[in-house]
């Protein structure tokens, strides 16, 4: 964590100093501003926690509820959500609070005794190697007040404006700002508009945003009642603290998933089957009848329920909407986008595979630094095109998968002594959780070649960092100060790129390296991205922040022999940055080896402000590497 | 971490719940309180923290100055108190903040040129399997503020009451009250006094409250002036992020430590040789002088400041009071202690070490527990005689330690060219630095048998928890969820007692099973000190946490045949604790074979509330464990 780059100031470093050349952050909602967030959910915060970095932007959210959220229902926390969170600064907090997902067991009818469940089988959650970050499960009220403080430490002091809801937005055809959004106070009844230039409605499955853009969630329901309860219970099941999947023979599945404290637990119970088109409204549920389930589920074991904390019931159901901003299809590429929809605005499905809380958050990772690009001047905004292209595939996955694994765990086991074939095998189904384990854990999305995903023609140089895929973090050991850490965390939340350029066998001293003479072409060259798109002024890693992994033990290194773009300066004092240049971290955990870069040509790791790599280059095509960043950035002022 | 045993609530769980059944937490300053703290300095807010923690004690903390610290003076943080700080639930937000110290280089005169400084040496500054935390530098008025939080989020909400300085304290023969403290408020020039219980003096060299107690400082003083220094630079010196202890030819010697952020580097600056007697306030030394001799030492390296954060010049010297009570040696063990004092109070040294803030935060560690066991009526007074016997011993090393280094690092380097055989070889140094790593790490503190220390008999059992010395934790998974996790990170600063049980080579659901014989010793004989001294109505671990590492896989384990002390039902719902049984972590991470644990035989491990080990004993102990705890419990209201 880097902090006094300007001076030293006692309290918190994470609360960033204020700029006295731009005006003080204020609150309440302006008549215009440049970004406006409807709804504070997991989708709006993460939005707006990335927003909120920037302080030429000015960014509102608005919340219909009265303040923040106090228990929420989603709590699975996918190992890519935690690398997020890492960028955004609390991944310590968070998995120092959360319950920690280590190990999936099975259940399954005793072959002995089918009215009794019996353990069929136990997996490790996450495979090994998946992610530096562990599944892990917390209240998303906590993850949102993580969210929240972020803002509060940011350069913008944001804070949402709760109680205002949005009734309808328009757009113009022009204008500054084009979009008008019209809000009541919910408490007042009074009513106001705010104009803005983009409007992004993270809003919900009943997205009012999405509505007034004319799109609409598409998609059908299983027919089957689910209750989903919170508890605290006595019980002698052996595996209450683990996530477990039940089959039961004759009284439905269960899912249980152990939650943060050691003692809450959260129940999915398989009720009721309904009929075609009924709503599950309509069968007088109770928790009574909800614990009943569970304890038939569960037999032989007693569960002995002690306090509910919170209870539904639901239908399944996979919801899409076909596009998540507001240019309809006919007119895409000729007018560009002033509304987007993220998170279950966009897609609602069912809640066990734990998907819809993170993929929302990642709807609006993937936005955020592209809205920030265009309102700084450093992108035009057909780079916005790009969000619903990349996320509307995702959500499609998602739908798909989720189809999929929403009918297995509803359906019944097979019985081997009455072969009618009927139902799922228990087997098949822990081979199939098994097989989802890349996709569940968030780190399967990959953006296909398109604006902003580069070709994989030299995926070769490092298969371990698959173009269109989320950056993979390795283990290396920092050459300034000796500490090892792991090299993807050094990516923060901030907007910019990631060039992780790894050395080719030459020693970078040589003039024959080519990782020197990719330092010399970024330094130097009329071509390089980082002089033609970093405003004037601005530290020389603003928007481009190169790092490299040599090939050489950390203590053959002498900084200051290292090129200048791996020892900046930077700052009202010109201070040296040491933490750009890594070595290896020992033959144990050496990254050439790890991700299979090559270690005689190196390579460069090209990776997007949401930590996705869009290219992967040789060390020398510079031309390709100037291309790549003249394809959707431009000279700042140009 | 725990949570919602007795219900949920909103919020950080952090936060503990207020016990409806107590008064609500009171600000200000009361006339009578049990405890009153003066000073908020490291020692100070430990102990505050510890204290906080008991709700049924009225602690209160005062302090001269107005508010919270912004800039303090102490930088380095031990590994053990790094361990110490887990137990206070803030090791993670501190090791992300702070710097860490990998290595630690040496440079000394270039032998082809005397003139200019080399490298001589490199060492990894904390040696493998010291602690499972890094040795860290962090501002010490972020310690603090860490350690207030805590106060703050605890069930007395307890603040320090700012502005308030002791201007004379007296001490009754008797009453409940028996200390009466006149404070003046800093401000208004008003004075008051309070009556308190217990009185500690956390108020540094100059302690007023030691004064009082008529203890004073003795020790000498070394007639050498060194500068100290937080700037930000620019240099060309290659390990500027490193801990670096540089000797130079003619110009003195100088350390180097590195802050947190990245950029901020503190300087130790060997400065003029004093006359006898002489303070170093008689010179006027500017800054200037003590850039001007840094760059001196650093030649060839440029050293160019560019923002002085904070500095200061000062004289060596090692001090050390005789007793850290108000009880004089001739009426130890009739009068019992009523004032105590703790860190810079009892001892002062020269902070090149980094010792300072480490000891004095265990001084307050080691008194706070005793404290609130006496006030909470499970000790008798005597309990509180051990603190003075345990930390002077551990503050005469330090000032033993002290005097040698700081000699060391104030002598000229020895010249292999000019025999005079005068100074210090830098080999020599880095050797006795190397040596001393398990004493500056914090961790070479041994507890001699006493009253709190059993003897060494059974030391065998587990040579690698050796009795005396703070509890050196090991890797284990959580039977319960399959959590890899570390044993001692389970021991919060909560006061309690922990029990580590490592199982013999019995399942421990055969019934020859000695751990299963302790649980039931435990649980249910008239001699167990858990029924003895456990309140009625607590929960059973109230004051004994027994957490048992057993000698099998974690999945061959069903919690419910456990001991009914392995998994305890708790709270007011009765809820099962699945959170204290424990397996290896494989083979690759064996906590047996690590800590030298005997299979066969097992062990108990008893361990102090401030994480020292009180004892190593048999599992079949049970006389020698209830006649240990017998010495110092009480049963309450007995």
């Amino acid at each position: 964590m880097q902090s006094y780059l300007n001076g030293f100031y006692p309290g918190d470093p994470e609360i960033a100093p204020l700029d006295p050349s731009l005006p003080a952050p204020s609150s309440g909602l302006p008549d215009e501003v440049d970004v406006l967030i409807v709804g504070s959910g997991p989708a709006g915060l993460v939005l707006a926690a990335q927003l909120a970095a920037f302080p030429g932007i000015r960014t509102r959210i608005v919340e219909r509820r009265a303040g923040p959220l106090q228990m929420g229902q989603a709590d699975g926390i996918a190992c890519r959500s935690v690398e997020m969170f890492d960028a955004f600064g609390f991944s310590e907090r968070l998995l120092r609070e959360a319950c920690w997902v280590n190990e999936t067991v099975f259940w399954k009818p005793d072959s002995a005794d089918r009215s009794r469940i019996a353990r069929s089988g136990r997996i490790q959650d996450v495979e090994d190697g998946l992610s530096e970050f562990p599944h892990v499960i917390l209240n998303q009220a906590r993850v949102q007040d993580f969210l929240l403080e972020v803002m509060r430490k940011s350069p913008t002091r944001l804070e949402p404006d709760y109680g205002l809801e949005v009734t309808s937005l328009e757009i113009a055809a022009g204008g500054a700002y084009p979009v008008t959004v019209s809000l009541r106070d919910v408490e007042a009844g009074t009513a106001r508009t705010v104009a803005a230039r983009y409007v992004i409605g993270c809003d919900g499955a009943r997205s009012t945003v999405r509505a007034s853009i004319g799109r609409a969630l598409a998609g059908d329901s299983a027919n089957q009642a689910w209750g989903v309860m919170d508890v605290l219970a006595v019980t002698d099941y052996p595996d209450i603290r683990f996530k477990s999947l039940i089959q039961s023979a004759d009284s439905g599945n269960m899912l249980i998933i152990p939650r943060e404290g050691g003692h809450l637990v959260r129940l999915y119970i398989e009720m009721d089957e309904l009929d075609p088109g009924e709503r599950v409204a309509s069968r007088t549920i109770t928790s009574d009848d909800v614990i009943a389930t569970a304890k038939r589920i569960m037999h032989p074991y007693a569960f002995d329920v002690r306090d509910i904390v919170w209870w539904s019931v639901y239908e399944i159901g996979q919801r899409l909407t076909d596009g998540f901003d507001d240019v309809p299809a006919e007119l895409a590429g000729e007018r560009m986008p002033r509304v987007f929809v993220a998170g279950d605005a966009c897609h609602t499905h069912s809640p066990k595979a734990g998907q819809g809380m993170n993929v929302s958050m990642q709807d609006a990772f993937n936005l955020g630094w592209k809205l920030a690009a265009v309102l700084e001047g450093r992108s035009p905004q057909s780079l916005l095109q790009t969000y619903s292209e990349e996320r509307h595939a995702v959500a499609q996955r998602l739908i798909d998968f989720d189809r999929e694994w929403a009918a297995m765990i509803s359906a019944r086991p097979t019985d081997p002594e009455n072969g009618d074939g009927a139902g799922v095998d228990p087997a098949a189904l822990q081979r199939h959780f098994e097989q989802q384990g890349r996709f569940t854990a968030g780190v399967a999305t990959r953006y296909a070649p398109a604006l902003l995903t580069g070709s994989r023609d030299w995926q070769d140089l490092a298969p371990g960092f698959p173009v269109g895929e989320r950056f993979h973090s390795v283990p290396v050991v920092r050459i300034g100060d000796a500490k090892p850490m792991h090299l993807g965390h050094v990516a923060e939340a901030d907007g910019r790129w990631r060039l992780y350029a790894f050395a080719d066998g030459v020693d970078p001293r040589d003039p024959a390296s080519r990782l020197s003479a990719l330092c010399a072409f970024l330094a130097r060259s009329e071509q390089s991205p980082v002089r033609r798109f970093t405003p004037t002024g601005a530290d020389v890693d603003a928007v481009f922040d190169l790092r490299a992994v040599l090939q050489v033990d950390h203590t053959r290194i002498d900084p200051s022999g290292l090129p200048s773009l791996l020892v900046p300066r930077k700052g009202r004092f010109g201070l040296i940055d040491y933490e750009k240049a890594f070595a290896p971290n020992g033959r144990a955990e050496d990254a050439f080896a790890i991700r299979g870069v090559d270690r005689e040509n190196g390579c460069l790791v090209v990776v997007r402000p949401d930590q996705y790599v869009a290219h992967v280059l040789p060390l020398d095509a510079h031309a390709e590497l100037a291309e790549f960043f003249a394809r959707f950035m431009v000279s700042p002022g140009g």
